[in-house]
């Protein structure tokens, strides 16, 4: 949203400002805390705020959050930040910045963004020290995103959808190490079962690797195993939801 | 439009840009001038460019006009910017731009917003003053956009729907006091009538204080009295269009 | 995407950055092609980076060029850069950047804008020599996008439909000028068959020359002749696709 870029400029016109997205789906904290965990590598060290917040307004807890690696987080306490302090060298000091004296008076009940991350956010980038921005916490009792968990042996590997991106892609909890543990290599054909339904994919780099509406499997720009269909929609074509059971074996 | 951008930095290379929004109907004036007019409190004071132009390559004027605050506002006359003016502590000076030297040649029919509003606004930001941008106009001939008029007595709110954000959220042309000259306090029931329907709703500060689907009437971060469905759409739910009449009213 | 600017500030924090679209169609090489050279005179001259890459991860060339105005174009060698550097003075040093060692390690093999081209355009910003980003390449290799070729007579335009925008406006490969040399002014009626279907529209200068839903053709805001319906879609309202043949004529 602009104004707060605007409130931004209004304690530091010319700092440079990055939006990571502006593309996640309402109430998804989960979706936010991959995205933010999966951009970090690529932003600078700095302060990086995350608003994905369906309890704006009540008593949920607002957080300022400095990572072993120095970055420093703001956003509401409901584990969209926490996938990324986990990323970030652990989360090492937390301040309650719910009543700081950095928000923008009057807080409204509904835009915390502009009102009271963004501003504290903008206060901590000017050099603010975190103890002034807020009330200190424990960071043991901040919030954790559970994600599931995937298993991997020598025959199957066992994960789940965690995020969909705009053309349908799948991103899956496993990695390339994970496939080759099955012993798998690049051009080889994989099984892929989803919601009972088995099909053959392949083991590709990239998507020009397979005709045009192939099914395809391959390590996407975030490190991830991903599903994808060569110029079309894997997630629509499986009907894959976000946290489905996906089965990937090896067709020997 | 990314060339504007590229127009303004033709002429300050540096200087910090805030988009605030790209979100307006197509040919919306009154809604680009109510957005303006909430935002411009969050905007530090600068030159600020407004574009909602249907008549745009017309002999409608262009504008440039200097505000009480020392803001400057930069758009087509057609009331598009009146809104902002008035909470900026008026229109001061104004200035018709339409022939400006700082225009951008060959002006095109289609694109003031690149080729007349933002060459001129570049052009003031850098320095120059509104004189030199046009010809001198008594503000007092500026087109001044027309909002219809709520009535509280000690029984009911009759408002109208204002805006519609995209989340179905139904802004009115009233405020919390309007609320509280009914004798309403946060947590009470309240009637709303619209095109002829009547619903229960409820007066409460932020959506997490209703069950889900439930309706509310909140102050908005804008600081209107506002219509929303928790995790729904009021304005498809109750068919609410933009000027419809909103009768609030107390259940006793 | 966020994270590309995120690169670019890791090099340079402070550079202004330009987003000039992120609204091409996937894998719409042609309409990159278009939009970059459209919006190129409006451009500060300095690095430009384009990225519609339906190749991306397979054996096709990475590029950095230099034009003969001074600009830097980055992007694949797909045609996408072609038409901007016709624009720009020609392509007077090339280089294949494919294995640049300023690309961000590990490169993916689906995100080159991430890990090759905006990396190596930053460099090339903060003064790295085009040589040091790759290796030299004859510019007569660099593939050249084909755009269809428009004919005019006396009594006869014929040109194709190369762009249609968000609003159902359709660019022609055609100007100003070839109306003229059909001998219309502005204000002529003339005939538009598209598709097999003749129909009237009026040649003028805006959409508010015509009535509300009447058909005109008029010189577009990147000075290419174009169709539109006022407060209408005419790619719709005519079923004109991309390339289809539009021929114009007088109406005597």
């Amino acid at each position: 949203m602009g104004v707060c870029h605007a409130v931004i400029r209004s304690v530091r016109p010319g700092v440079p400002i990055v939006d990571v997205t502006h593309g996640i789906a309402r109430h998804d904290v989960r979706q936010g805390a991959i995205v933010l965990r999966n951009a970090l590598p690529y932003l600078p060290v700095g302060v990086h705020v995350a608003v994905v917040d369906p309890q704006v307004g009540t008593e949920r807890r607002a957080l300022a959050v400095r990572c072993g690696d120095g970055r420093i987080l703001v956003g509401p306490d409901n584990g969209v930040l926490s996938l990324a302090w986990e990323r970030a060298g652990g989360a090492v000091e937390a301040v309650d910045i719910s009543r700081s004296s950095f928000r923008l008076e009057p807080v409204s009940a509904t835009f915390h963004g502009r009102d009271v991350f963004v501003p504290v956010a903008a206060r901590l980038v000017a050099g603010a020290e975190l103890l002034e921005a807020g009330e200190p916490l424990d960071p043991a009792e901040l919030r954790v995103l559970d994600l599931p968990t995937p298993s991997v042996d020598s025959s199957l590997a066992l994960g789940h959808a965690l995020l969909v991106d705009r053309y349908g892609n799948v991103s899956l909890d496993m990695g390339h190490s994970d496939l080759l543990a099955l012993g798998l290599t690049l051009g080889a054909p994989v099984s892929v079962a989803v919601r009972g339904e088995e099909r053959e994919a392949v083991f590709v780099q990239t998507f020009a690797d397979v005709p045009e509406h192939a099914l395809l499997l391959y390590e996407d720009a975030w490190g991830s195993l991903a599903l994808a269909v060569n110029r079309g929609d894997a997630a629509a074509e499986l009907g894959v939801e976000i946290d489905d059971e996906v089965r990937v074996a090896p067709i020997r």
